[in-house]
């Protein structure tokens, strides 16, 4: 049997500032005869995501970047197509880390097998995966909403902002969003059931917030940076907690905002609020995924959460998606369908 | 009996930037007879603290400003003149919130009597008060550092500095202070037991500190911010905590600094170190005062923690001694013997 041909994106160049396309090149490769051990992956769904933004720089951050002319990264429902394990069985669907390609060969370390109750393999790279696991740790761990407070995120329909606004409720939280576009802000609130949706688009985002927040903001869960955190930032509460998962924001900024240096005033306004910030990742709490994991099944059973899958077809169109992403144009969980 | 006059000292300006002799007046008043419950104070020792130079502005904080013309606020430790009110006798000492004058008559609410077993009344402003409880509860509720971690402080032989080194100490981890100057350095490690001190004069500040804390710095108790800060951060390590407890570097700026604003850099440090950053006053953890009060008490009996105090004489100096207290020019705890 002649073996298949795997088609992959690699990192062709490091982008200055914003990424294009040139900075991608779709290769094709031969798949290599698998060793004892063993396995070929075959991708169905790769998972698009801002952190991988993060990866195609040179620099340090909590990860290593992708190298030059490596495989872009990324998670995946892959299917078993061959096996020398014996751990995994041709057809199994696995939730793997084989990054932008459509085969991966894999010793079978990191795999988790992709639990028949899930309702589709894809909520594995989202709401019952990273995203999900993402806003259930970051809200309850470090944002801890109390009965009557407000939780304030951006992305409010995105993978994780989505999950972090109907965490938010079930908590006895009122959650308010911030999303681009009216037609976002609308399925925010009728689709996800935030209490309100402002567009970052506003120019008066601040008074709208403090209109949209009238007993403040108690909760502000960070995905984005920039405009959205300066018109945030005078309507937080005293003890108010910033949990910070991502700055998209900043993400394709090349250079440092103009304007004199606002820092001291972060540091000054974090003493006069006793306000808590904190990065985090989510893979700092991968022993707590068996409890993430329950709560959201049930919550997902019940209809309580609610989650909109963005699929995009074909592994050539991954760059032009995550490019989107950047901008704000997926609308839900981002999806590449093999 | 004739009644005494009042000496106090009343803000008369508020400062733009740097405040000068010429923001306080020096004034003389009559003390007021007493009514049925009230007792007459007469100020034995004042505290002058950092957060006094908020106070002298108008503006939100987390403390309302000292008004125009109004006397300046301040801990004291006060003996009962005269009294109306059963609840205190003439000659007990109190601790009181009588600011910067020689007299003041009180209802007795606020008060709380000075314990006997206190080795020197005075510690109840310094080691035994709030700013010894300042340095416990944020070391130890934010900062939360574990046996073999290394905790950094500045102004480490001043009122709360000190304390903190102390304190990292008995709990197992690496302390290293920054202080002003050889002589203060000297007596930090000599003194208060830090492993290492550093002079924030240095111009190689930041690389002394990687020298000082080969495993990096996992807290870091903010009382400076500024160049300080700087130096500090990027030796950070992942999961670093940084309690904010004061930034006086930055109470006398009375506009941003130059350059490009690096909130954003800093945020991004936090999202890729997993930084907690979280401001704090201590009187938002009232309730923990006996649990600090046995913990200190046990340590100062047994010398695992040693206080410094730098006491000037006499009310009319005061002005000019929180001056060179917002310089770093005392030398430990800073308190005025009427």
């Amino acid at each position: 049997m002649s073996r298949p041909t795997n088609r992959r994106v690699v990192l062709a160049a490091r982008p200055a500032g914003t990424p294009t396309l040139a900075n991608f090149r779709i290769e094709q490769a031969p798949v290599p005869a698998l060793a004892e051990g063993e396995l070929l992956l075959r991708t169905v769904y790769l998972s698009l995501d801002p952190y991988m933004r993060g990866r195609m720089n040179d620099g340090p951050s909590y990860a290593s970047p992708v190298p030059l002319d490596g495989v872009m990264v990324g998670g995946t429902v892959s299917r078993v197509e061959e096996s020398r394990n014996e751990g995994f069985a041709v057809g199994e669907l696995v939730l793997a880390y084989a990054g932008w390609q459509e085969y991966a060969v894999s010793d079978g370390r990191g795999l988790s097998k992709i639990d028949a109750s899930f309702p589709k393999s894809s909520y594995a790279l989202g709401v019952l995966g990273m995203p999900g696991f993402t806003a259930y740790m970051g809200l309850l761990e470090i944002g801890a909403p109390q009965p009557g407070e407000t939780v304030v995120v951006a992305a409010a329909t995105g993978a994780v902002g989505a999950v972090v606004g109907q965490i938010a409720k079930i908590k006895g939280a009122r959650a308010v969003g911030i999303a681009g576009g009216p037609e976002k802000c609308a399925a925010a609130v009728q689709e996800f059931g935030f209490d309100a949706c402002l567009d970052h688009r506003s120019p008066d985002l601040k008074k709208q917030l403090a209109e949209a927040c009238p007993k403040g903001i108690d909760v502000y869960f960070e995905n984005v940076g920039g405009a959205v955190f300066d018109a945030v930032w005078p309507n937080l509460n005293v003890h108010a907690r910033v949990p910070i998962c991502g700055l998209i924001a900043r993400y394709n900024a090349d250079r440092l905002p103009e304007g004199p240096d606002r820092s001291p005033l972060l540091m000054l306004g974090m003493l006069a609020k006793r306000v808590r910030m904190q990065g985090f990742i989510v893979s700092d709490y991968n022993a707590r995924m068996p409890e993430f994991l329950r709560d959201m099944s049930q919550w997902l059973r019940e209809g309580r959460v609610k989650t909109r899958e963005h699929i995009v077809k074909g592994l050539d169109n991954a760059p032009q998606a995550l490019l989107g992403l950047l901008e704000g144009k997926n609308f839900g969980k981002l999806l590449i369908e093999l």
